[in-house]
């Protein structure tokens, strides 16, 4: 059951040691372990338990890699619209490629500039499943949504201030889209749309076999 | 190009006489046409025009079916809370139907009475992808995500009164659900919720071929 | 003083004898006068004093010219995303024609088919200033105005459903665009956004004297 | 009179010296005192008056038991979703055992896994009164109410990030319930649930002499 | 298993003709049967079926009675504070009486006049479990649970305008009350507060046996 | 002109030596001055410049006096809920005095316990204008505004946790009151309540000359 | 006691035979009698009673004349912005005359013509207490409250469209305003502001006598 | 292309380092570059690679000024409200002078005292374009708005406490202003307005020649 699918930790709000312990519980696993939302200081707990394992500095996760590496389900594109969008598309990135997918990344295109958009277009043609990470630029989803047929899952950020409301401001635009074919995960939840890709790709996998 | 996707007309705003035009103006084509938040009176002024136009009359939607049927690509479980939700679950099903993939229903299964869902696992595992449809229960999305490894799509609708807020709260309800795997739409929109799924099923069509 | 500028009479909210009442008080000027948020039984009303009054239907405008036509002051183009902003679109139009500009018009150019947009690029080179009118698609400001250097203004529309919340998912949209020379003005304001750009178009012709 | 209620102070936003000269002031009374939302530093200032005060780290209370232990008036089960809601439950049991009452806790039982759920049916049936405490999945209240003839309390908690608005998603979900039997308290008010709950079984305990 | 509880219906939303058919399928049963949200046409419609139905004009309810009357498990009191809040409170008095409770009233005793309120003190005495309903005057809510011991169930009513918000503001006011012992349910729910009571005098009787 | 009326300076967002700097500024004046929203750090910096300065601890008050003492002009009754009231209920207490008006203290009379608030009725009457300071007991502007016949002025604060959304609730809950002769102004501003109950008071030593 | 104070009835929400029920009880009285938010349907009811009752059109309110005519306590100015916030400004104007006070009205004052708002200074200089009464321009009060020593009430109004939020936004705006001197009540209570001049007024009054 | 107009850097968000990075990458053009929202510390790293940096401590804004200093192409006037809106004026100054613009400036001209604003007549004669910057008083940009014929670009700022909601009140406020001419930006979005006032002041130079 749930074959190819992680441990999954949710790291915040956890102290460092109460983390190592969870991952300490885990242990005689045969999957992976995935820690989300993982600070270095927690990384360094779960590294005197696991010394194998792999910190990813900006999308703050922690992967112990076990049993054989998945056959690649699916290809997921992670694209996202601003600098500062990128914590969240890499969470997302990490997590799709842990529960076995090829992962490309696709950053920095914003609709304010659409032809650096409109450049990725072979990228989007090679995806299963797009993942869309904006903030300031909710747009974002609703313009991928109508080049794309594939399915869109769409994270708004709480990058931005003022009338961006922590992520509120991305997260309405991104549910208003006209594009037919999106679908909305929680603000700054890149594992979400990681996991809910995944899921999509499991199907397909499935499908192939 | 978008192969088996019906045309769509959104008629909400418009008059009979204006939807019945843009009926009209696609008519030569081979692809079937469907109309959503249709009133009677404005299906009256598109049969004038299609006689064997179709009002699905809780869905709200009108179909005029053109070409070849299209061969069922996916498995798509519609699935909804309260009797007050079933106009949005019979837009999905009807959207998804359209667009070929063939539909189960399971209505009423609101989780206040979670042995009504729990009789539904069957169902549950047929499905490819899962729409949820609910606007007291929000929390349906939730449980039913933990049941399924398959995509869930969670449709918020704008039934209740006082703090539901227009669909508010079943929206922020959806949105921040534990379980993985589930994306959300805009309130009410279960045409929306059907396109997703469809552009789903037609990633497993694809592979299967 | 403030030359080439009507008087305008906001109807909304007042019965067809108080707007009839008000128009005849402004009679012996030499000012066109523009009647905004107007419907036809008020235009009934109105015709009675002016017989040659004009009526814009989707604008739901009067206008009763006087005074020689005002050489034209400046090109506005008007933009919007759906056939339902239509209304407010056209009421920004008839607005910036009575004040005195040369005014154009692309609508149902949304950006979930992003071809239609960048097919307009002549007529965005054309405009001294552009004004763009979404509801479901706010995100039309931000790419418009990352393909125009000329001042952009965006006018959030109420249409929409759900999570559109009357127009405040496109006016916090519009405000968080990254892209830079874009204003934005209350929702469903057309007659605001024009007023601003006949500001502007005024700043032009001056200094073309 | 509110015999077997205990003296409460309200800890926060109070310096550690204000809350000891309050605990100082309630000092010869016969009945408990609780401290509330109490950190570390308060209560070493209140174990210097009271060295027998009793600290809770986790649920932020301190306990100076005082009189006779007062009989069990009633059985109260505590039920969280998730790890992080577990201060506002602690808070809720120390609270409800200090006014008197017999507490059983099952943490960790969120909807997104309706399986752990459901192996709690004994406890459910065991209690008087529930409590539920959760934040990203106010669902459970709904099921927990539809399971339970009992009265059940729910307490929605800040625990969450993005579209979870700081609890408000939890308190509206939890406000819409279907299920019959459910009442609220403020956000993170695990205090106010016990003090509920505690006026639930005292009712019964005056029924039961 | 849930005896003396009621089959209950929400009307709302429904047709006559789809109510008079619910009804009709729950005819056999021993159990009465509440109707809950009922306007007079609907009532007309279930009188058909059932001659000796009952409406309630104000509260807007339904009643087939059927079965022993039951034995009265607990005495309620409502409380209203204006006259407006008078629907949602007998909503709340008919539920309480057909679930088998012994029901008194006290309406119109908001806080603005606190005397009126300090009248009923006997009448809060004599009540197991109190209901306060309140639009404008949320505070009754907070002073009725300083005077009482026993659990009182605070129901928001929509009455007021401006920032009352639709019964947020009311909401709010009670969520944040300071008196212990007060749960809220959702706005304008008076049925949802008699079940609630309900469920509180039946642990009551159920000791008392 | 303004006679009495002290230099006010907002010292919140200024650095001290900012707020020095205008102090210096104000100083051959014959009016008193008055800092609001001063931290120790600012006062030790005013003093430095006026070491006859006085600093309010809890109100976070500077004022330096000069000129005669005024007149007392009227009598003003400062009544405050909950203990963390107590700093915006001294800056109103601190500000009136400043004013020229003689004030008088009710702290801790929250309607939680209606009898605290009944034992002040003498105070009550003896004022000329209340002001009501409170978070989580918004009600308590409306009993006294039913017990009162004078202007009562209501100033929600920021204390509480939760669904007090920083003082959203109480604000909400003091506009919405039924008792009239209630004006309300921003959350946590004393100031601007013993400004608004001066500008009362004046108009009265007016009448009495 | 509340000498001068009229009987005041609430009548929205109500149907006329009620309203004209309650004003038939008040009957043997010698104060007079105010009914607010009274339709012309309400009005023809209470006129079958007192055939002297007296009908404000815009106002909506209904006045029975009792007792002698009280002696002018103070004297009022009520303001307004827009033409369309006339109603809620006739309703403060009507009471305030009723409870006894002279009443004098600067109408269509906004700051957006801000020498219209210059030119009434000597009736800002005459008032004792002055009413401001803005939907669209909440800054009024801001302006007025910076030109006035006098006390300064601000009633928002529901007047305006998209962003105004029923009234939301004149209400925020008014609340943070940086003028001394300023109360704020309720949306649209135009009742409630003249009670709290009357309120004023009256102890004017007293110190005169 | 885009002649006159610097490159930008949003520091906001990024590391020391990384902003280093980002300027040194865009090093040999002949453009000016600006930094907006940039910390001493983020400066300190950029002089160690363009040593004629200049920073501008207020305006938190870093400018590598290259090429020609261009004409300056139009006339911009910032006037500000309160002290505390001071950066973000700043920030609109020194953005609409690097990108080619004369600037004046107008601090704390509050309509709470409008004298000081009528004083400055002669500079909003002056200017092309004007920038309004406020955040308690939203009004002024409504007043100024009034007096003046050219565009004007309102700034809300988040300074401000209670109902200022950070910014939120004055984003509405100069929203629903009456007088036309007048469009806004994100909240503390100085940087944005004047990007948008550049825009005009291109077009009118262009017209210049
Ligand atoms: N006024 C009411 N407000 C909220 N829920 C209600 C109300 N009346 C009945 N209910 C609930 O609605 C359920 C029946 O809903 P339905 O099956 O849609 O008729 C009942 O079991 C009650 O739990
Ligand atoms: N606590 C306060 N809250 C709101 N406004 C205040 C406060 N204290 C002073 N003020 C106002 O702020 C003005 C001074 O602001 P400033 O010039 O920034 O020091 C005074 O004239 C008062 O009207
Ligand atoms: N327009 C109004 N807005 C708010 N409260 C009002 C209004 N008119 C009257 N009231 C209050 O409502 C009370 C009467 O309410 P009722 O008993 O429901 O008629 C009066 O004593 C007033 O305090
Ligand atoms: N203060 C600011 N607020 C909003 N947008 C800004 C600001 N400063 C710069 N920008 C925009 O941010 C873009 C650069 O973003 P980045 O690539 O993240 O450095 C510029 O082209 C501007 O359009
Ligand atoms: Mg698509
Ligand atoms: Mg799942
Ligand atoms: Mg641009
Ligand atoms: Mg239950
Ligand atoms: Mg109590
Ligand atoms: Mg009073
Ligand atoms: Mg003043
Ligand atoms: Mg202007």
């Amino acid at each position: 059951l749930r074959k190819g699918f992680p441990e999954v930790i949710f790291c915040q709000g956890k102290t460092a040691g109460q983390v190592a312990q969870i991952f300490k519980k885990l242990c005689c696993g045969r999957r992976s372990i995935l820690g989300t939302r993982a600070t270095r200081e927690v990384f360094e707990a779960v590294r005197e338990i696991y010394p194998d394992a792999v910190y990813h500095e900006l999308a703050r996760t922690i992967v112990v890699y076990r049993g054989e590496p998945p056959a690649k389900k699916g290809k997921i594109l992670v694209m996202s619209a601003g600098t500062a969008d990128m914590p969240v598309a890499e969470e997302a990135a990490v997590t799709a490629e842990v529960m076995g997918n090829e992962v490309k990344k696709a950053y920095d295109v914003g609709v304010a500039g659409i032809h650096r958009l409109l450049d990725k277009l072979d990228l989007i043609r090679w995806a299963d499943v797009i993942i869309v990470v904006a903030g300031m630029e909710g747009a974002l989803a609703s313009v991928v949504g109508g080049l794309a047929d594939q399915p869109v899952i769409a994270v708004p950020t709480s990058v931005g201030y003022g009338a961006s409301f922590n992520g509120l401001s991305a997260l309405l635009c991104m549910l208003n889209s006209c594009a037919s074919g999106v679908g909305v995960v929680n603000i700054d939840n890149g594992f979400g749309a990681a996991a809910l890709a995944n899921a999509i790709t499991q199907m397909i996998a499935r499908a192939n076999t």
